[in-house]
């Protein structure tokens, strides 16, 4: 279940010849742009989704996606995983089962700039959740302080986790995400999707079987309601992200005890929701 | 067929209270996030998606995202628009039809960051391809230069397209898109979604009864093979963003003969298909 591909030469960029314009001039010159390609991930024999992605940890999207969509929960769910053909992943799980009948009904739902489980469907998993349903932040008060994170950790860790990104400054074309410790990035994954970047990271900690609640998520991209539900089923309590968040992030954050961190820049940040969690 | 709701009060931004740490201080601070809220559009009787969207433009982003699904072609077939409820929208069309049987499986089959439809599609429909198969640079000369832009044209626009991005400068999350003529903006949306922004001209196009064919979209976000395709069943044949494009959008745009130009910032830009459109 290595990730056979991420070895052979860098298939995530493809090198091509541009007309570069700078002042109203005119000049060829070579210029690289991210891999955009399609992966079909298929649950035993059943096509499930094509996904537009680059090309690089292909198990860990597949697996990743699955596990966010509810498909499968843990490693030792996997029998086996086929990826023989480039644009196609196979997940066999060892006990036999199909997609639920309403599944792509299901998705629809849910594509907003992407798929994934709609805030309802995770509040009716009652994970997280555990009675913060009133989203006033006093309630900070009767949160989980297992993990907290001072304000200079995560500038830190913002700096590894942007210098990680290499694919990033090659092309600017993809988003980046990892989980960490309060020290050091643990997994990382970059994506032309914001959700596939953040399912690469899932899939990754299932096959490593990396626990998250206590650690924390690192993204370059938006925090919107999609991304924070992923990272709620993981059990994450702290999101820290480059950019902004939506009002519906926000609001469920309050409501299933998450702290959101935006705009984490140097050694400015906005936290958005429980800020009990950011010592500094 | 107005508008009406960005007649009322803004609706798009949230105020909240939020902790700013900068330099190891908190400080209590209102701020404002951007609104994420869900918009479900039937076409007649039948529930054809949920979108998790900026609300401004619904009825726009309704009509584009079905005419991006190939299910409305222009204002004619409209008989009605409901919006009486804030999270729906019902297009009634004229003549009464339903989903296509495989409507749900198709949309699975384009979920990257989205939804919408695939390069294979738009190919079949043979819009804009016009023997332009070989994607060799040099058929250049075979290209219809009906639209060309000098970059200074490009400057403008981009110039213009940045200065009316209110929500963004107030949120730092969304996207813009726009439909302009050599000279001014015609038509500008915005949205947490980078597809959705798409959808809403394309909508505002379709209501305004705006042709394609000799405009230019404009772009804040990533040229995506899925926006391009959404792009090209406009007829257009210029698309100018101030982001990177990928890899399948590149070869998709030398197969249809559209010019792609990414990078657009200040007099700067890059030219990744059919440059003779850009005359310096």
């Amino acid at each position: 279940m290595k990730e056979k591909r991420s070895l052979m030469k860098d298939e995530r960029i493809e090198e091509l010849r541009i007309t570069k314009v700078s002042s109203g001039k005119k000049e060829e010159t070579e210029d690289v742009v991210v891999t955009e390609s399609p992966l079909t991930i298929y649950l035993n024999d059943e096509k499930v989704v094509t996904l537009l992605c680059t090309p690089q940890d292909q198990e860990s999207l597949a697996l990743g996606f699955l596990f966010s969509e509810g498909l499968i929960q843990n490693k030792k769910e996997i029998e086996r995983i086929d990826s023989d053909r480039k644009d196609e992943i196979k997940i066999l799980t060892a006990t036999k089962r199909s997609l639920p009948a309403d599944f792509s009904q299901t998705k629809i739902l849910t594509s907003g700039c992407a798929k994934g489980v709609t805030f309802s469907n995770l509040s009716a998993e009652g994970e997280s959740a555990s009675g913060e349903e009133d989203p006033d932040p006093t309630r900070d008060l009767l949160i989980d302080l297992q993990v907290t994170l001072t304000s200079s950790e995560i500038q830190n860790l913002m700096h590894a986790f942007e210098k990680r990104s290499v694919l990033f400054r090659k092309t600017g074309g993809v988003h980046a995400a990892a989980l960490s410790d309060q020290e050091k990035i643990l997994i990382y994954s970059e994506d032309i999707g914001r959700h596939n970047a953040v399912d690469k990271v899932f899939g990754k900690c299932l096959l490593e079987e990396v626990t998250g609640g206590d650690k924390i998520l690192l993204l370059s991209g938006r925090i919107s309601s999609d991304i924070l539900a992923k990272a709620t089923k993981s059990g994450l309590s702290i999101i820290v992200s480059r950019s902004a968040p939506t009002s519906l992030a926000v609001k469920n954050a309050k409501m299933l005890g998450v702290t959101l961190v935006g705009f984490a820049r140097g050694s400015r940040m906005n936290v958005y929701s429980f800020p009990l969690r950011i010592t500094t």
